[in-house]
């Protein structure tokens, strides 16, 4: 994708091996930082902080965090126990346990002295994979969404959450990923962006990506989605994830659900932009199984922003010593989903379907 | 309510009679200012900037916005002209013209000398007509509280949308009078508080009133009700209005139509406080009907809230010339609401239902 006209992707190693680079998207929509991480600890706390963060970008942030170790000290217990600090840096995307598990395995069978050139050479392979996915995932979707148009006629309103563009990804997104696909094949269109509170990375992130991109786009609070759907200002939601269980139960950003049930009640498709890495078949039912991250109340009682002198300040909303719970994902039935979008194409979110998608990728 | 430990109304007029002394709610949670309003511009302007809000206390203010124009002019063109410009401050709550109307039929029958006296007579009458209500709304929500405890046992948890408390009303509020009236009945009692995005009314106001009553809450994203109550941690959910249709469709704040679809798809009761005040039967069909106020993107892209220094801030949390829709209500269809919570007792949301009850009335 491009910013300020130049093409980009979200990371990228140093050209020594030393180092990994990111955006720090704490700083966005306000600031373009780049920030540089050379060890295993500064990836894990751009990980945990979220400097770094949707679920293919941590996974190949992580992954080149395990490069990061192999530099230093490639021996076996070196590596598993910085994948295994790594993997607890955030617990509910699968992808980062995805990485890091095809990082050891590429890397374990090699010689020692062997494991640090290997290490780079498959992070940057995974990266290159997470962009080829991401790329078919937005030709798929792009099908979709073709057909939407030709049945609405005009423009097209796809709605949002979160951010899964591509600042959620190494490049393209994945629930974006169509979107920008459908704007270079010349398609009308027009997104709905949640504020998607209480992180707001519709507002900060979401909003920014588009706008950089030359996307139409408009900010909505989460709270009007559905009312927007009622007045039939909306012709599909697209999502991201960050772990499919195997009965097609989608666990992504706290919210996610609530649009669903709004997209059933209105008869609004319901897409999930999925790449393979994040199913994950070991849980059975995702309501009940999939971890949910439960994160600091002060993400609630306060918003930091831009004053008007250009300063970032952290503001507070709640009242001094107001209790604030803060899960992070909820968990969308699969019964609601209308179709899983993957880099294989576009599947039903249902335990046969995604064993069949599984078992084609062995 | 309490503040501070002391008992005290939302409003109330100044002993000589000309003025109204409302609480600047604008400056809630982090001060307590009283404002005084002592002309028909003033009160226009406090209810279309939010010093005062909530369908029951925006109604008694605007009624006694009339008093202050029946103190300077009591002529029929003067009294109309100030209700019609009152009523012009806020689209959507029907207790704005309501309450108006009320004035009108009391006072123009009546000699223009006459006229200022009964006045601020009618708007203490209204006032204290509030308190009633919503005393008599805690009380049948009571019932319900109770039955439902009784079900559940151990501790009770609601949910709440926006304020529909005390400060929303003259005193006791309306979805939180039955709140109040249980912790008075000794239940025990905790609410979920919705923060409610945009303007945050659940962070600043709700969860304000109910530490200042010392009822036991959370502050939520809004984002995060539908996964409580998937994970069974919602026993109902109450909410208040701002308008009722004939059909039993509700306008409310924007978002509690999705707190009701996740409340259908998890078995919650979903409740509505209504005093009768708020019903409008010559809105046949709430959806297609009831005008829905729109307001600036501003409320989206900026958030105000005190810094660490103590000084008020607003901080810009959107990129620079992002779009935004902000519409302020939303229509729960009357198929979601389990029963609508009355002076007068518990009703179904249904029309023969609610006929009767406006029947009862006359």
């Amino acid at each position: 994708m491009r910013v300020d006209g130049q093409p980009r992707r979200t990371l990228w190693p140093s050209a020594t091996h030393d180092a990994l680079f990111v955006i720090d998207q704490r700083q966005l929509p306000h600031l373009w930082q780049i920030a540089r991480l050379d060890s295993v600890d500064a990836v894990f706390e751009a990980i945990r902080d979220m400097w770094v963060r949707g679920a293919p970008l941590i996974g190949a942030s992580a992954a080149y965090g395990l490069a990061l170790q192999a530099r230093d000290d490639a021996a076996d217990g070196a590596l598993r126990a910085a994948a295994v600090r790594l993997a607890a840096a955030r617990p509910t995307a699968v992808n980062l346990a995805w990485a890091l598990q095809r990082m050891l395995d590429r890397l374990l069978p090699l010689p020692v002295g062997a494991r640090a050139a290997a290490a780079w050479q498959q992070a940057a392979a995974l990266a290159d994979e997470d962009v080829a996915v991401n790329q078919a995932i937005g030709l798929h979707g792009l099908g979709l969404l073709r057909e939407l148009a030709g049945t609405r006629g005009g423009r097209l309103n796809l709605l949002t959450h979160c951010n899964a563009g591509w600042l959620a990804t190494v490049d393209w997104g994945t629930a974006l990923a169509p979107v920008y696909q459908a704007q270079a094949a010349g398609l009308d269109l027009h997104v709905w962006v949640d504020e998607t509170r209480p992180r707001n990375q519709g507002a900060s992130l979401t909003a920014w990506e588009l706008a950089q991109q030359g996307v139409a786009h408009t900010l909505i609070a989460d709270n009007a989605a559905g009312s927007l759907m009622q007045r039939g200002l909306v012709d599909a939601v697209i999502v991201g994830c960050d772990r499919v269980s195997a009965n097609g139960d989608v666990c992504n950003k706290i919210g996610t659900y609530l649009k669903a049930l709004a997209a059933r009640d209105n008869g609004v498709p319901f897409y999930v932009a999925m790449p393979l890495s994040t199913l994950d078949l070991a849980v059975r039912d995702g309501l009940r199984e999939i971890p949910i991250e439960e994160r600091s109340a002060r993400e609630l009682t306060h918003v930091r922003g831009r004053a008007a002198d250009g300063r970032w300040v952290e503001v507070q909303i709640a009242p001094d010593r107001c209790a604030a719970a803060n899960p992070a994902f909820d968990v969308t039935p699969a019964a609601l989903v209308t179709a899983l979008i993957t880099e294989r194409g576009v599947v039903a979110a249902r335990p046969d379907a995604l064993r069949a998608l599984a078992g084609g990728s062995a």
